[in-house]
């Protein structure tokens, strides 16, 4: 079976890809909020049956919480597991988007053509140049290389509550030779990268309570605790003045990188003025003497994703609040542990808290780091396959994000994941105005037909 | 002309009086809020109307805000300037209010009668015990025994941003022998109070803008600078461990109480701990050494009314926020200048932002503290009118509350000012529930008949 026809189809039906890609993106998942139950059912419903259409045995599948979708078909070589996943992020602040978010609109720019609206690149454009290589594959040779299962999730971006339980009832089913996870970059637009470190996540979201009701801040102000000093005092003793975390053990299980892959990273020439300055910045943030990529790689993190307390709208109140609340995450390396952390995170929050004000916890989602072990022959196959498409070699990299999901195949499956995703840093995943390139969602359908045709070739 | 009959018609009438408040507190009229301009308007219209319904002239003045209710009566004595305001506070946060703060109901409570809504204790239901007594006077006598000017203000709970221009304009028309003011509280339920000590106000809004755009805290976070961070590090800078705030100067012009009145206020036998105790708390938070009274009446604050920043929905997101903001405000006393300590905080807050990083300020309210002086006869003859009314002798009090307008009469009309009010600790003002006691309106409006009497007997 050639991979050029299959090529040859994916250009020819570029067109028609982006039109279900557009589909997928105008039905509003998000996962985090109860608001949107529904949209996640219909974007698992669309799945389900776009896999049908392409003669996969697809069903929903329900969790708890939102549903998986499962399919099934076979072929001759390896087993190999697809994972993507089909929610998106909330959108909000809305007033700071071009267009609707949700009335995906291609676009064209100084960059090349993109396709702007959330979830474009995290993660149903990347999820779909799978589901479009292969569906080209069928359409050329009326069957696939090998079996493969598709697994699509619709929690990720909400701490994937249902994922480890589902694989434990489902691990015979799931388990494959080898995990693809299109969830990852590119490491710049000529080079490709197969990711093979990636951060863990620990999610924690405090509130302090000092006076039962808001007060009137001339009343009391200046004899009445304000939660929001409290809660400001507590944050700002998170991190010294060398950017390094406080908490108690924080950096127990943090690996120090060694010097030869240190240098190879140093060899990938990433250019950290020109990452910052892309978002009006200019200073690495980060801990005093690491380089860009060790600080986005290799190194724990602590930051504050929201912070409310008191009034926040047009005009003033002088009201002393009753309550302020913050939602922290931390990035997890090596052999951190999230429990641990968890538990001197809010130790020394408690300690922080003065006896007048209580401190409300609560735990979001919770993984260790993962790095894979590239042993495996398909991850210099991938590799090759990935550098004859693009312009330059494909690399072995770190990712700052957390996909535990590529963990817990590990572990739950004993299957290895190879992590490829055709993503750029400007495409502002989790922000306003999201978007995913045109080139990424084509050469990405590309990618995996060589990749396929890499791994099946005997 | 007996006051007698008037206390009398102040009893009889207390139904319809109950019934005009409720349909002015009907009236939705948040001053700081745009979306609610019209009502601010309707709420001046329905004073003119009602004013004129008693016989006074009176009609809405414009503004480059909303309007001014001015009215005038005639009358033999004195001529009295009486100032109250018909804005409000913002509701929110809504859900925490037991009915509809816009619909004001009466309640049987283990402590009496109340009526509550948004508005009862500040400004409206204080207002209206001037109105009321005026009423039943000219009810029983066919006239009043001095010269009134009424004067309504709508900007009250926004800064008073045409309050000053206002005044100068009409100075003329304003100057009275003496003002009335009636937006303060009893010393206790037993104990009435002549307020005359005000703290002063200052209020600030800073925004901290670090990357251009949100970001995937997974991709920057470590190396980009997180604005929250940054405001949570200035705001934690604006005390010491002491309680004391830091900014550079801001202690300028605060004086030390005299010995003997911090013993006349020690006399009071003010219950800090009852007083803390009722909103859950039991620890004075301002500087330490300082009694609860001096705290709240004689040294100045800093408070944070308000913060925001990155996704405070439900669940959880892990952006990296663009922009973080907080409002501040500080109850001045004294000599202290509200210009010098903008100034003074604004330098600290720059020099605390790191250079990756930018800070907006935008300034609300600046009034100096007011100290009134009571060698006019007027204050002693109030006082003995408040003490026949209530249970035990009326008192001369200093308030942490800012009421700038008194100091504008001193300074633009030449008018001394006496603060007279009838509001409760448990008022709730500014808060989800606020309330008046029936008893605070009905006891009110006596006491203003007694001191209207007191005033002009010859």
């Amino acid at each position: 079976m050639s991979v050029d026809s299959v090529l040859a189809r994916i250009d020819s039906s570029l067109p028609d890809s982006l039109e279900r890609l557009k589909e997928l993106l105008r039905i509003p998942s998000i996962s985090t909020d109860p608001a949107y139950k529904d949209a996640c059912d219909k974007a698992a419903d669309w799945l389900v049956a776009d896999l049908q259409s392409m003669g996969v045995t697809a069903e929903k599948r329900p969790t708890p919480g939102h549903p998986m979708v499962v399919g099934h078909i076979d072929g001759p070589g390896p087993h190999l597991l697809f994972y993507g996943h089909y929610d998106v992020q909330p959108v909000d602040p809305l007033d700071l988007w071009d267009n609707d978010p949700f009335d995906p609109q291609v676009e064209d720019t100084s960059k090349g053509k993109i396709l702007r609206g959330r979830g474009t690149a995290d993660d149903k454009g990347q999820l779909m140049t799978f589901v479009e290589a292969c569906r080209a594959w069928i359409a050329e040779h009326g069957s696939l290389p090998c079996k493969i299962t598709f697994f699509f999730e619709g929690e990720e971006e909400s701490g994937s509550p249902s994922l480890v339980p589902f694989l434990k009832e489902n691990a015979a089913e799931l388990k494959a030779d080898i995990a693809l996870i299109c969830d990852t970059g590119l490491f710049d637009s000529r080079v490709p990268a197969i990711t093979t470190m990636l951060r863990g996540m620990l999610q924690e979201e405090i509130t302090i309570t000092g006076p039962t009701r808001d007060l009137h801040s001339g009343m009391y102000g200046g004899a009445a605790m304000n939660p929001i000093r409290v809660l400001n005092r507590i944050l700002a003793a998170l991190h010294d003045d060398q950017g390094r975390v406080t908490i108690p053990d924080f950096y127990d299980g943090v690996p120090e990188i060694p010097a030869d892959v240190l240098q190879q990273w140093e060899a990938l020439g990433f250019d950290h003025k020109a990452f910052l300055g892309d978002v009006g910045l200019s200073d690495l943030a980060g801990e005093a003497g690491r380089s860009a990529l060790e600080m986005i790689w290799s190194r724990p993190t602590c930051e504050i994703n929201g912070i409310g307390g008191g009034y926040q709208g047009e005009g003033f109140k002088t009201v002393l609040p009753s309550k302020a609340s913050a939602k922290i995450s931390f990035r997890l390396v090596g052999q951190q542990d999230p429990h641990a952390i968890r538990d001197s995170f809010r130790q020394m929050v408690t300690d922080l808290t003065p006896k007048d004000c209580t401190v409300a916890f609560k735990g979001h989602g919770a993984s260790q780091a993962s790095v894979m072990s590239i042993d495996n022959p398909a991850f210099e196959q991938a590799r090759v396959a990935l550098s004859a498409e693009w312009p330059d070699e494909a690399a072995f990299i770190g990712s700052g994000g957390s996909i535990p999901v590529a963990g817990y195949f590990q572990t739950l499956l004993g299957t290895e994941s190879m992590l490829i995703g055709f993503g750029k840093d400007d495409d502002q995943i989790h922000s306003p105005n999201e978007k995913y390139d045109i080139e990424s969602f084509h050469k990405g359908a590309r990618s995996w037909a060589r990749i396929l045709d890499a791994l099946t070739r005997t």
